[in-house]
C-alpha cells in the first residue's frame, strides 16, 4: 500500500535517548531521567475524585464540540486571574484534544495547503511535523540568546501566512515579555500574518510575569492545556481562545475532526480547577522553583554555564558546543559515565542543535539533587 | 483574521433537529430521542470500576503513541473471536483519539493534497468533511437499494486515490458480505486504490455475521472505536489495523499529531474488554435486538415500508420520497406533531436526502415503543 509523502516526519531523536535510559534500567543501572517533558505527578486529587464521582452518576456521552460551558467558563475565568486586563468572553474558549488536537485545528481552520508557517528555532519539533502532515511549509527563523531565543519583528518576511509563538519556550524555558509580544503581534498585523501563541507553560514562570497574547492583541489563536501547569499529560485536554468570528468555523471542524474533546478528562479538569486543586498544583510549581535553583547553580558548577534565560516551563537549554559539536554522542556519553539522561537539541533545532542539550527539571527534587552531582562529577572527570 | 478555504466545511443539519428538539423540551414538551447516533448507556461498570482503581494507583502520564501494549494485545485478541481465520498481530493494532483521529492519522498517511478518495453516499458526513479539511478530494458514489446501499467495483474509477467502505454503515445500517467486500478489496488492489473499511459497528449486527475487511485482505486500513458496541461514546478512543509496513509511518505521525490516546480511556477500555464488560455490553446488544424488532414492525405499520436492510448498528434508513420531497421539513412536523425527533437524509446525501429519513433505536425499548406508536399516529392522521 502507497503512504502520501506528507506522511514522512522527522522521528524524534529523544526518543533513541529514552530507549538507551531503559535499556540501561533494565541491565540493573540507576538512571536519573532529565529528559523527559513531562510532571512526574499526576492529577489533582480533586480532579481524581471529581471524575470518580461524576462518572458513576451518568453516561459520559459526547459534550458538544466546543466542551462544557462549565469548563469553558472555569478556564476564562483563569484569564482574569492571570493576566492584567483579560476579560475573556467563555464563548471564544475551545476545549480540544490536547494541544495537539489545537494545533491540527488551528492550523486547518487558518492555512490551505502549501501556506508557509514561521517559527522560532530552537522549538517543540511537533510544530514542523504537524505543518508536515497538513501539507503546510514549515519556516524556520534562527533565533538568538541576545533575543532570548525568541523571533523577533525583523525576521518576518512578506511571503509568510503564519507565525507560531512560544512563550515559556520548549525547549529553552525562554518568554516574551509584553512590549516583544506586542511587536511581534503588531508585524503580524501589518503584514497579514496569522499569530499563534503557544502557551501551554503558562503557570509555569520563575521569574517576571508571563505575558499572554490576548494582553496586546485579540487577532491571534491562544493555544493552552491541560497537561503541563496542571499534570494532567495523559489525560489529553488542551483548549484554544480564538477570535470571535472565528469560533463558528472552529465548532464546524472541530465537530467533524473531532466530535468532542474526552468528557472523562473535561470532568476532571474541572475538579483540577477548584481551590483545592489549584492548591496542590500551586506546591508543584513550589518544587520546580527548588529544582530550577538546584539545577543552574549545579550546571555552572560543572562547567556548563551558556545557558537561556530559564524564564519559565521546566527546562534548562545549554550550548555545550565548546565542548562537543555531537550532542547525541554526548549524550550517550553522560547516560553512560554519569546515569543522568538529557536531550540532545537535534529535535528543536535541526541546524545548531548538534551543540546543545537540554535538561528537564520536572521530576523529584531528590532527582534533581543526584542528577546535579552525577553531572559536575562527570564534567570533572571529562576535563581532568 | 482570515481563514481558509479548507476550513468551510459543511454544517450538520441534525444540530438543527437537536437544537429544536432541545427548546420543545424546554417549553415543556416530551420528546422522545430517535435523531441521535450514540447509546442511552454509558461505560461498562467494569470500564469504570478499573479506572478508578488505576488512577489512584498512580499518574496516568502520557503512553506510547501507539497505545499501551496490553490493550493493543485486548483488541488483537478480539479478532480471533470475531472473525473467522484472523490471527492478528498486536503490533498492527493502533490505539488513536477516537475513530475520528484513525480518519485523521489514516488521511494523512495516504494521502497528499489533492488526492481523490471515494466514499459510497448515503454515509457518516464528517468523511467528507474531514477530507476537504486535510485538502482532500472526496468523490461520492451514489448507492442504491439492490446493493444495499453499499458501492461495488464498476464504480471505482481509475483516477480515484482511495476509498471508504462501511459496514454496518451509517446511515443505513447495511452490511457488506465476505464476496462484496473481497470483490471491492480486489478492484482496489488491481486499481491501487488505497482501501480504508470503517468497522466502528462491529458488534451490533442482527442478521448474519459481520465481515472485517481483514477477512480479506491485508492491504487495508481498518478503523473501529470503543463508542458504539463498547457504549463509550464520550472517551473518545479508537483504533485502526494497519498494513504491516504502515505501523512505523503511522507511529511517527501519531507522536506528533496526538502525543498518545486519551490514558484513561484506554485504561477504562481494559476494563471493558474483561468477561463481566462483555457480559453487560451483550446485554445492551440484546437491547437494541428487540428494539429494532419493534422499530421495523411499527415503521411498516406506520406505512413507513421503503427501508434499507437493518443489518446492524442501530439505525433504520427509509426512504420517504411518496411523502415528501423536504425531509428537512418533514423531520420538522414529526417533531411538532408527534413528538419525536428524527434525522433527515441531508447530512448523509446531498443529492438525494431530501428524501430520506434515519430512526435511530439506540435508546431504552420504551422510548422506541412510544416513539413508533407517536410516528403510528402521526402517519394516520396525515394520511387521513
Amino acid at each position: 500500500m502507497r503512504h502520501s509523502s506528507r506522511s514522512l516526519v522527522d522521528p524524534f531523536i529523544v526518543m533513541d535517548v529514552m530507549e538507551a535510559a531503559r535499556a540501561a534500567e533494565d541491565a540493573g543501572r540507576h538512571i536519573i531521567h532529565m529528559e523527559v517533558g513531562q510532571p512526574g505527578s499526576g492529577a489533582p486529587e480533586a480532579a481524581r475524585a471529581r471524575l470518580a464521582q461524576e462518572m458513576e452518576a451518568g453516561p459520559l456521552g459526547y459534550t458538544v464540540a466546543l466542551g462544557r460551558p462549565d469548563l469553558r467558563a472555569g478556564i476564562a475565568a483563569l484569564y482574569g486571574e492571570w493576566y492584567y486586563g483579560v476579560d475573556l468572553d467563555p464563548g471564544r474558549v475551545v476545549l480540544t484534544a490536547g494541544a495537539s488536537g489545537a494545533f491540527l485545528l488551528a492550523f486547518t481552520a487558518l492555512f490551505d495547503a502549501g501556506a508557509k508557517v514561521a517559527l522560532g528555532e530552537p522549538c517543540y519539533p511537533s510544530y514542523r511535523q504537524i505543518l508536515t502532515a497538513l501539507s503546510l511549509e514549515p519556516v524556520g527563523l534562527q533565533t538568538h540568546a541576545e533575543t532570548r531565543y525568541q523571533p523577533v519583528p525583523d525576521q518576518l518576511t512578506d511571503d509568510l501566512d503564519g507565525l507560531i509563538v512560544a512563550s515559556p519556550a520548549n525547549p529553552t524555558g525562554t518568554m516574551l515579555f509584553e512590549p516583544e509580544m506586542r511587536a511581534l503581534a503588531e508585524a503580524c498585523t501589518a503584514k497579514d500574518i496569522s499569530l499563534i501563541s503557544d502557551e501551554i507553560y503558562h503557570g509555569l514562570q520563575y521569574e517576571g510575569r508571563a505575558v499572554s497574547a490576548l494582553e496586546v492583541t485579540d487577532d491571534v489563536y491562544v493555544i493552552n492545556s491541560f497537561s503541563k501547569y496542571f499534570s494532567m499529560t495523559g489525560w489529553r485536554l488542551g483548549w484554544m481562545v480564538v477570535p470571535p468570528d472565528h469560533v463558528r468555523i472552529i465548532e464546524r471542524l472541530a465537530q467533524n475532526m473531532f466530535i468532542c474533546p474526552p468528557h472523562a478528562a473535561q470532568v476532571a479538569a474541572l475538579g483540577a480547577l477548584q481551590p483545592e486543586g489549584r492548591a496542590e498544583l500551586d506546591r508543584h510549581r513550589e518544587t520546580y522553583a527548588k529544582n530550577r535553583d538546584i539545577l543552574l547553580k549545579g550546571l555552572a558548577e560543572a562547567g556548563l554555564t551558556e545557558t537561556a534565560p530559564a524564564d519559565g516551563a521546566f527546562y534548562v537549554y545549554a550550548d555545550v558546543s565548546t565542548f562537543t559539536d555531537d550532542a547525541r554522542a554526548f549524550s550517550a556519553e553522560i547516560l553512560d559515565k554519569a546515569g543522568v539522561a538529557v536531550t540532545p537539541g537535534l529535535d528543536f533545532d535541526k541546524a545548531r542543535g548538534a551543540g546543545t542539550l537540554r535538561f528537564s527539571y520536572a521530576r523529584s527534587t531528590a532527582d534533581i539533587e543526584e542528577g546535579v552531582a552525577r553531572l559536575i562529577g562527570f564534567m570533572a572527570a571529562r576535563k581532568g
